[in-house]
């Protein structure tokens, strides 16, 4: 059985508990983060780190837990799971203030932080190697995407809906543009060899590991351009690909009806994967 | 101390415990109710269950309990808690199903059902002598505000904002259209005379008080108009209101900058409010 992190101690995953009057069950009032891990060490802490800070700066969430102390908690974890490979789940709420009221409670009410361990073959992932399918869906998501709250139940009715009609996951598609994945960044690659990605705005998560792919991809000799792009110009490109933390670097081999390249992973979706992997095993801490 | 309803049992407040697991807590994938109750009898009981039922079904989560059954747990908390006036609430997620995934357990997986009494002064607030005063911020809720979910987190930043801004609360707006309130239906009287108020879309909650209040309308010689309103129709109207279940029927005195009517509550939202109050007294069960 797992240990789980639940309010500064660690307990046995079926003995942790919170009040169903906390504010992350009642209101969706909690961010998260999902960071990997390789060999037992941590990819791109910082990133994360800085981007949970973000999330709970925008919400008014008191940002009560030192970087050092999240450092030490995350370990504490891995080796009570002996976590191999996998990913640290993280998630603070706005905690318990003992009754229902959409107003934010006074300061002295703590945040309720919880954290997980999930073993998952992360480097030789079946998917991986194969390249995913993808539907386009509506984008009906609330409109600050870039903050990650714990408000993922579209998310997961498009997951359900993409799996209903035979893909592996989803597309979002705001006023006609393609935005990111159900829980990846999404990235084609035009049949003029320019990778094209969403800018960063509220409309999409600001993504670590795009960030790190960005960072990867600058070594290369591959033009950039951050812009939205279309639903056809997703199903003609000439590769296409997602990133996330729990994915990496991810093919897409198919956007709705159309057969992307070849139909196999494209050649940068996998130097990229593969750089961004080398990358990840050399920097872990 | 408040006894709560948990999964089949009635505990006292600080004994209800869920695991942080919990689809609510983990992805707000979760539903929600709040029927108010006077003389320690239940408003409207019948729509608000249906709403639940149409809710769980748009997600596809087990409708479990039935009707009878909820009656007897509200009946039950109602006795326990002594409540005479106030709100009965009610959740309902789709579980706990051991690890995090977003896509849904298997049947097996039992809902997670929570219930809570509030207390709270409904038919003698001092809101409805003075009435309430709004801003409007822009409405950047998920796509969905028809299904009564727990992703109330845009809800709660909106009243804090309205707050913030020295207003009672917010109307929330939509390519230019005034959707709904944080957690009210909103309504308007033109200078002609005719009650404007949203249509039944995907955009708005459809309001349990807001029929009932309909209803009551028909008895009256006013005109109605089911369909959307500018902000600056707001503005200029002779009445505006909102309805919700533990409002019932409150008057706006301002929008924005805008005094509504002559500052104090308007006469037909002071019919509607008094009619409504005299229906749900002679109607609870």
């Amino acid at each position: 059985m797992r240990t789980v992190y639940l309010n500064g101690k660690f307990v046995p995953e079926n003995q942790a508990a919170i009040s169903p009057f906390d504010r992350g069950f009642l209101f969706s009032d909690a961010v998260y983060e999902v960071v990997s891990v390789l060999g037992g060490k941590l990819i791109d802490f910082e990133r994360h780190l800085a981007r949970l800070s973000r999330s709970l700066n925008e919400l008014y969430i008191a940002d009560t837990i030192r970087e050092a102390d999240w450092l030490s908690i995350f370990r504490e974890l891995i080796e009570r799971n002996s976590l191999d490979e996998g990913m640290i789940y993280l998630q603070v709420s706005r905690g318990d203030a003992g009754d229902r009221d959409f107003y934010w409670p006074t300061p002295e009410t703590s945040p309720t932080v919880f954290v997980c361990t999930q073993s998952a073959q992360l480097t030789d992932s079946p998917n991986a190697k194969t390249g995913i399918s993808v539907v386009t869906l509506p984008d009906l998501r609330w409109g600050r995407a870039d903050i990650k709250t714990t408000q993922l139940l579209y998310a997961s009715m498009m997951k359900m809906e993409a799996k209903a009609a035979g893909a592996n996951d989803a597309w979002l598609v705001r006023d006609g543009m393609v935005t990111e994945g159900t829980s990846q960044n999404a990235h084609i690659v035009t049949r003029d060899g320019v990778l094209v990605t969403h800018p960063l705005d509220r409309t999409i998560l600001h993504g670590v590991t795009r960030a790190a792919m960005l960072e990867l991809l600058a070594k290369e000799d591959v033009a950039l351009e951050e812009r939205a792009f279309t639903v056809e110009e997703a199903e003609q490109a000439q590769e296409a690909f997602v990133s996330s933390a729990s994915t990496f670097i991810m093919p897409v081999i198919q956007v709705n009806n159309s057969v992307i390249g070849n139909g196999k992973p494209g050649p940068l979706a996998l130097l990229l994967r593969n750089a961004y992997i080398d990358w990840a095993k050399n920097n872990a801490i």
